[in-house]
């Protein structure tokens, strides 16, 4: 008997790989990704199908054994900077999050190149490209995370040596969450606030040593220690350290903005443009969007896979048949993981996009035009709450669209969850970065009463001034692109409109924003819906011929499900007209039948290994029930034989009631 | 300095003690659960504060030494039935889950009493009582989940010996999933297919011994282990089973709905009227109810306590302050919490309420008066979707309010979210058990146009035919109760007649049913909503003159806030008028702000003690730096002074880059 998967695979005449090349951006893309893994995989260390049964303190071992085996194999094979990064993806695919590693080769890296002039860097660089530095990030302190400007921890210059002495005055000035802090790095780049001659100069950063570079041991007047057990980022040693005034030289400070002089004279340096310091903060945020979709990607790979495998109760519409049901024939079933995966695709392919833009807007910054960053800030900071929220709230539907299977760890689902939950919170909380969104659009606004002009990707923002036409569609015109442009497109005027009018009557734009912030968060949403929409769409129109009726029927399901999810707001607007409701679910109970058939091959599109999956249900054969046995077999409680209930629970419950029996 | 939580507690008049006894219902029951949980705490078994810092076989040890010694303080102390049981819900709200115990004494206990006769309860009650039974219950299989017509165990009747054999004929066959199976429990009330004379009579319970009384070994034939880690309960060793033509006695079967005969015959009981099994469901829906709403009211506590103490950002209003603002302060954090808050109060007040009415059809059912079942399945099975997911994603919401600090296991709240989040899941997963609401409001419904008779909770669906008269209404008008109760039910009238128009055009009621199935999710929330809005405002009415008028502000802003998240599907149903939403959210923000000065002295009602929220977050006294720290130091982590970074990432690094440059 052949696999359900087999049958559900020959149900579409899609080619997965054509899907792949698609996501993936080209053929040769997705063949350089599958030799980077097999570099990977024929090293018994990257063997982690027992990873989900080890205790905290095992799983970093691992994670570091297989991260040093990495750079290892990049060094032995002459891979290029780029490739490298790619490896390192690959095998932060393999364990859910990057290994603390990935932080100084990607964050301690970017800071030593950004914050420090060309000299330190040149002291530096080459021992951390030789790992005989190892560095982390240290900015959150236990009571300050995100406002830079509330941190504590001070950094004082003492004249007579030519130092600085770092020091956390108080608790709270503790710095904490850093990754890699607490047992890997032997150096940070720490903020800190300046003091010279007892004048604070706000927050600076500072080359600090913490370990000793051959015995590893810390630094005296530095404690180290480890957060303890949290939400995902299991293999990453995110630590808490005190500095008990720590000497450091003064040229450890980082002095490419602004530097102190051997008399302790603190001088700017005026020549380095603050908008580079931005777009970096910028370019990260771009780049987590394209992680969501893939962590979206998994999640729905894992669930629509097993609910085509899984059987569930019989057909009331066929009576007679004594088969259960494939969950995944359930229209709820449907209603629930279609359109995630269509959600899927829509960041994926944006993020495709999104990624091509970040390296267009370096090139313009380079060559000193930053006037494009407002556009990016708006767009960046829009996508990284909107795909964020919808990733982290879609893999857990997946996880409950499992059932009771999706609880196991074995499932691959509650790591994936955990180790993506991160990005609604971290490089900007969603719903403060969402203010950031609203500033920028009202920016935009403000600069186009003023002088008429728009840039280019916000043309449409000079329909504000303009009624909705709106007339009620029939079913097919519910089908059209342009209509989903047309009402996201007047949603989103509807609700800046709206802002503007508020902001007006506050004293302050930033008076305005903070008493407004609500109304900031569903705009910056409304704002991405727009972009994510258009985007996807443009996407389709340029994918392959073979490809794109399947990808067409997504992009309808995605703009119409996320138009019925937030009706409310559109009907406000007036582009959508209460009675236009049946229409639209009508379409979208259609939109469900018609991929059911595709649901297993567009998920293949994403090419994921059953070595990245990781997961008992995944599978791409869709044997799940031998796969889970055989995974709780690793468990250690499997391989204990004391007898906690008989000693611990029985005996003394028993003796209890024998000896009150006696009296 | 004082603490900023009394800061917090003197904005407000209200007694968070009076508010206490509306949420546990009277002066006397607060008092008993305090000492209750008094007569727990002394021992220093139950000081927990280390268990997010064990492995999960250190915590299961844990547990069920604590499950013991609650069992012998119970028997010590000469506690009822009822207090013992209310001990055991104390110690479950310490360790965030049941205990293996728990099952025991609960779900084991209760199958007994309903699965068996007189009888044979008496020859196995004596033995459960003085635990030298310990019971589980399996009836989920690895290949099977809620559908209890495919389970694959099988128990063949072998007439030579008067025995059943119980046999595991396929991996998907194995039981997995039960909780206490494998570790905990010598007996199991174990679900399979009765066959006789090679009929399959389909399923039926047999009580079935899998380990030795003495030695605690498994029984021949039977092999047991443990299903892996998962999200929550882990004081519970869920296991599974396997059997290999395990002999029991024939009157081991469960036989009080039917039996079979020393010949092999089958006979049905027709006496006992298969009522009384729906009920024991139904009650066990029920109980979920109010546990749902003090889950979501412990992360309340936790989250409003931490944002009143938590700093963050500057005043745009008050620019010269250099004080960080309390990010309570925030109009996104109170629009994230407060709706969550009054969320806790509307589910745990109709939590009480349900309590109540479950009393009250046992008593009617015992009178053989089944008429309100049909109610009571309805009002069950919408008010454990609804209330479970409310409360879940609210958690998760709450959580993520807290930044950074949220993903820390000692903040109590990933720990609290994981051993919930099986309530969607388990006791008819929410998709499922939806399709049950819709059915049973098609019953009452059809019932209504056969007889034009309503049951008294179901009067206002005699609305149905007619049209709304809605009018737009003033500011004033939306804030009461009136208004709220006309447009719930008008929303939920709209979507019972669209059910109604549909399933008729179908083949059958269960076909009208499957191919609608998201309509009856939404059907079965809109009804669900109607009787928590209701009955909040009914508690509310009931309250002391002192709580009243900020449990009205609760009340009010629980309405709107729903209103507005689904505000689509009010306007569809033409109660709600797109250009009402305007004021409806200047409610909801005057709301917000009225509610702000109460905010901690209404979490504080609920009255949880610090050791029952066990967080770093949560603390009454609102020392939470002091916390955290001091609890990051159980992490055995930092005892330990192994040196990994160094030995397998670094030196093997820096020894590779040597041999390559020796080279």
């Amino acid at each position: 008997m052949s696999s359900p998967l087999e049958a559900e695979r020959r149900k579409s005449r899609v080619s997965s790989r054509e899907l792949a090349y698609v996501l993936h951006q080209s053929k040769s893309h997705v063949e350089k990704l599958e030799r980077l893994e097999q570099l990977l995989v024929q090293d018994p260390v990257f063997n982690h199908e027992k990873m989900y049964y080890l205790t905290r303190g095992e799983q970093y071992k691992r994670a570091t054994q297989m991260a040093g085996k990495a750079e290892i194999i990049a060094h032995r094979n002459n891979l290029s900077e780029e490739d490298t990064a790619l490896l390192h993806v690959i095998l932060q695919g393999f364990t859910g999050c990057p290994s603390s590693t990935a932080l100084h080769t990607g964050m301690f890296f970017k800071n030593l190149g950004l914050l420090f002039t060309n000299k330190q860097q040149a002291k530096w660089m080459q021992m951390a490209k030789q790992w005989r530095m190892v560095g982390c990030y240290a900015q959150t302190e236990l009571g300050h995370g995100s406002n830079v400007r509330g941190l504590e921890t001070i950094a004082t210059y003492i004249p007579a040596t030519d130092e600085f002495e770092i020091h956390s005055p108080t608790l709270t000035s503790m710095k904490w969450w850093p990754g890699a802090l607490a047992r890997t790095a032997n150096f940070g780049v720490v903020y800190a606030r300046l003091l010279l001659g007892g004048k604070d100069y706000g927050v600076h950063n500072f080359m600090v040593q913490l370990r000793d570079l051959e015995s590893h041991d810390a630094i005296p007047g530095v404690t180290l220690g480890d957060i303890g057990p949290k939400i995902g980022f299991n293999n990453v040693d995110n630590g808490y350290c005190k500095f008990n005034r720590v000497r450091i030289p003064r040229l450890n400070m980082g002095m490419k903005f602004a530097a102190v002089t051997r008399e302790g004279k603190y001088m700017k340096n005026s020549d380095v443009p603050q908008e580079v310091l931005y777009f970096t903060m910028l370019q990260t945020r771009m780049s987590y969007i394209r992680s969501s979709g893939l962590a979206l990607a998994k999640a729905s790979t894992i669930t629509i896979r097993y609910s085509g495998v899984r059987q569930q109760g019989y057909d009331a519409n066929n009576p007679d048949s004594k088969e259960e049901l494939r969950v995944l024939d359930y229209q709820t079933q449907q209603y629930r993981l279609f359109p995630l995966l269509a959600a899927a695709y829509a960041i994926t392919l944006t993020g495709n996009q999104v990624d091509a833009y970040s390296l267009q807007l370096a090139d313009q910054i380079k060559q000193g035009d930053p006037s494009m960053l407002v556009v990016g800030h708006a767009m960046s900071c829009g996508l990284k709450v909107l795909t964020s929220e919808i990733a982290c709230n879609g893999i857990e539907t997946c996880r409950r669209a499992c059932g009771g299977h999706g609880f196991l760890v074995s499932s691959g689902l509650p790591v994936l969850l955990g180790d993506i939950l991160q990005m609604v919170t971290a490089e900007g909380e969603n719903f403060v970065l969402c203010q950031q969104t609203a500033r920028a659009l009202l920016k935009i606004h403000g600069q186009y009463q003023a002088s008429g002009r728009l840039p280019s990707a916000m043309q449409f923002i000079a329909n504000i001034g303009k009624p909705s036409r709106a007339q009620p569609r029939s079913k097919q015109q519910w089908l059209t692109l342009d209509t989903y442009v047309d009402v996201f497109q007047q949603r989103f005027l509807h609700s800046l409109r709206g802002l503007v009018d508020k902001v007006a009557s506050e004293p302050s734009i930033a008076a305005g924003i903070q008493n407004n912030s609500m109304h900031c968060y569903k705009l910056s949403n409304a704002y991405t819906f727009l972009v994510l929409v258009s985007n996807f769409a443009e996407s389709v129109h340029a994918a392959s011929a073979e490809t794109q009726p399947v990808l067409q029927l997504l992009c309808k399901l995605f703009a119409l499900t996320q138009l019925e999810a937030t009706a409310g707001e559109f009907m406000e607007s007036g582009c959508v007209f209460p009675n236009e409701m049946p229409i639209i679910r009508d379409n979208i109970e259609d939109l469900l039948k018609l991929i059911r058939p595709h649901a297993v091959t567009l998920v293949d599109g994403f090419n994921f290994s059953d070595h990245t999956l990781n997961s008992t249900l995944g599978r791409y054969d869709g044997n799940v029930y031998e796969a889970l046995y055989e995974s709780a077999q690793h468990d250690p409680l499997n391989h204990s034989s004391d007898k906690v209930a008989l000693h611990e629970l029985l005996r003394p419950i028993r003796d209890e009631i024998a000896s009150k029996s006696r009296l």
